[in-house]
């Protein structure tokens, strides 16, 4: 009965669409698995109207996202902007090189399960985000407007601690981020100090599962002292055993907000779940709608951190809300590498979603770089929503020029794609993926 | 952090707001419960924005309904059309005579368990089509471009066939139907025929729970006879044991699509589920998103029938097969007595909706009355989804104003309030409401 349809007579059509991959400058961030790499990969996507009205995106930009991302955009022109449940349809048709892109890919990257569904809604996403730029701004519509209307006026975020290098570990001239070193628990203090002043945070997440626990455990009581009363979360990236992550559950019980994804895999936070008060959060292993049922059969989890690059747009993004809202389970956002495109397309989203409980996670302060006229701004941690036509943003095609010319550039074609172990073994050579759990 | 806003600088202000209650021919339909009055209630509502746009709602009539209506269009004058998320919290803080509506009312009556949240929902729904009627209007664009895009043309509804008398039992004058009696197999499936013949039905529902199901059985045997291969459903509104639905389900194994609503509440749907390999359906024990977890969690039904109007509206009900989805349960549409207006919201969504297997439900056939200039058609059992802008329905007023001045006929204002068992006793006195189950 399903088909793919052009829209009704009112939609604008699609008439060009263009990719530019980007290199982006990164701090060198430690996680469980490595080191960001002093740029990385991001993907920015135009959606060109007959009316000439362009709308924006961002997703990922490793390689198996562009090969997606092409074909993708081919099939996009000549239809309706506004044709957003097609897109899902359009894009399972998807071939490369002649074949449909099926197979499970990975398991256990930062961002969980890799599967193929998932690598097509991450590319889903930059487009259905660029479509809804396009149709509120040729609908004079703010995005948020165009998913039923903001509840709130700002989005609040969290601060994003990392340890970190002062530098990168070699040659390769990214820029200077300023921050200097944090790989202790005085490091950290001081890193959240200096996010908080310049931008107001009043929670903070720290990305753990770098040193052994009770170092991390050191630095999130440093940072309850030092913050006294504010939320704070940490997430190994779930490099711990049940064991440990109970105990480390047990140590912080006082002062963690949530624990995020201390273990592996929906049948260990299960086991964590039922062995600890401390609400268990999770950007791993739930990150599709098929893996909703087992985990919240289980009660594995009492917070999603919805993603909406890889749950599939602002759209699927709020289904995930009315899906969590249904079992009583929280929803939260998630951020990897990203800039201020997909940061703006949080914020409308994030308006739109009742009962958003905990602050927004966010690199954005650690990226230096954008491809805007204008940064976002923080203001006590928080993101206004714009009332602006679209997602509010403008593009800046200078900057997006000379971020593609660095993606173009020979010298850098090793950092097309995101590899932190790579990364890391410029720092320390013998360095291999730890296997988990970690500790 | 959620509040009520006004919506962003380009939205349309809500000006006026008008509720009219209507009282609209119904035949003698019989169902578990009773027999359908000859006028039933509906409220008809009209929001008006600030540049004269007009769009239209409905939802049900009785007194409780109204009751809630009035704050809820007091509330909504002033504010944007298109925030539609602002809608629930505008209707959660609504208070009739001071007091917020907050008490449990009723259970076990045809919609499922009655509590005041789903009260609320019920009239939300009203306004929300008329919200999205009237924005997409004011935007030039067709309800189910609202809704992210039809992914199909048309909606396939099925032939919903009731037991009946050939006129109501007592003297009131509502229009003959021309359908005549059906009390028995051949009487079923001369309606099926005429159904068919008229508007194309491919498959069929049968209303149970009137006779003992022996009798019911023969009727969906003879069915099954007269439209050899096509999808037969019987739904007996929850009037059987266990024990009697899952003889049933063995019975029609071979010729029933689902068996819809056989016991009532979960756990005795559970148990039937668990018994029979026939799929249940219900519109009955999963009514509102706190049902779902149990439900689910029991495997209690693998088709929810979704009521637009119960569910709050077209978001709603995306947002509820979207959860249907995520647990690998079908969704299609529940119907009760509806006008033309109901009838264009419910093929928008459903033109929305992916993966839509089973055709929906109307009792649309069945209504002779309108207050449309013109009538929604069925063609091969479906209805042409409009690109027109809004629902592509215009009201008349001339119809409109004549089913309101039966409303406040005073000859006419027992009928105000759906009383089932109050019509069944004009037919036989001595008739109460069954105790469940009633086999």
């Amino acid at each position: 009965m399903d088909s793919v349809h052009p829209a009704g007579g009112a939609m604008l059509t699609v008439t060009d669409v263009r990719l530019t991959p980007v290199l982006v400058a990164d701090p060198p961030l430690l996680n469980t698995q490595g080191l960001h790499q002093p740029y990385t990969p991001r993907l920015i996507i135009e959606v060109e109207t007959e009316d000439g009205t362009v709308g924006v995106g961002e997703t990922y930009g490793d390689g198996k996202y562009l090969e997606l991302a092409g074909p993708l955009a081919a099939r996009l022109r000549g239809r309706g902007v506004g044709d957003l449940n097609g897109l899902f349809t359009l894009a399972d048709g998807v071939e490369v090189d002649g074949r449909r892109v099926d197979a499970a890919l990975d398991v256990g990257g930062l961002r969980g399960a890799q599967t193929a569904d998932k690598l097509r809604l991450s590319v889903v996403s930059g487009f259905e985000v660029a479509c809804l730029d396009a149709l509120g701004k040729a609908l004079g519509l703010p995005v948020h407007a165009l998913l039923g209307g903001k509840v709130r006026d700002a989005v609040e975020y969290s601060g994003y601690l990392f340890y970190k290098y002062a530098g990168h570990p070699d040659g390769v001239a990214a820029e200077e981020d300023g921050w200097g070193a944090a790989l202790d628990p005085r490091g950290v203090v001081a890193q959240a100090r200096a996010l908080a002043r310049r931008y107001g945070f009043r929670s903070f997440k720290l990305k753990g599962g770098v040193f052994p626990p009770e170092e991390e455990i050191a630095a999130v009581r440093a940072l309850a002292a030092a913050f006294p009363g504010a939320p704070l979360r940490l997430d190994p990236n779930g490099a711990w055993s049940v064991e440990t992550s109970v105990k480390v559950a047990e140590e912080l019980a006082d002062v963690l907000e949530y624990l995020e994804d201390p273990a592996l895999g929906t049948p260990a936070m299960a086991e964590v779940a039922a062995r600890t008060p401390v609400p268990l959060a999770t950007n791993m292993c739930v990150t599709t709608f098929e893996e909703i049922p087992e985990a919240f059969g289980k009660e594995a989890v009492r917070v999603v951190l919805s993603d909406h690059h890889y749950w599939g747009g602002l759209r699927r993004t709020r289904e995930l809300a009315a899906v969590c809202r249904t079992f009583g389970v929280d929803v939260s956002m998630h951020s990897n590498t990203h800039l201020g495109i997909s940061l703006a397309a949080m914020t409308h989203v994030a308006a739109t979603v009742p009962g958003l409980r905990h602050a927004c996670d966010t690199h954005y302060p650690w990226q230096t770089e954008d491809v805007l006229t204008e940064r976002l701004r923080f203001a006590h941690g928080c993101v206004t929503v714009s009332d602006a036509p679209g997602l509010g943003v403008e593009l800046d095609r200078d900057r997006l020029d000379a971020l593609h010319r660095r993606w173009l550039d020979e010298d850098f074609a090793a950092l097309r794609e995101r590899d932190d172990a790579a990364a890391m073994r410029r720092a320390e050579p013998e360095w291999v993926t730890p296997a988990v759990p970690r500790w």
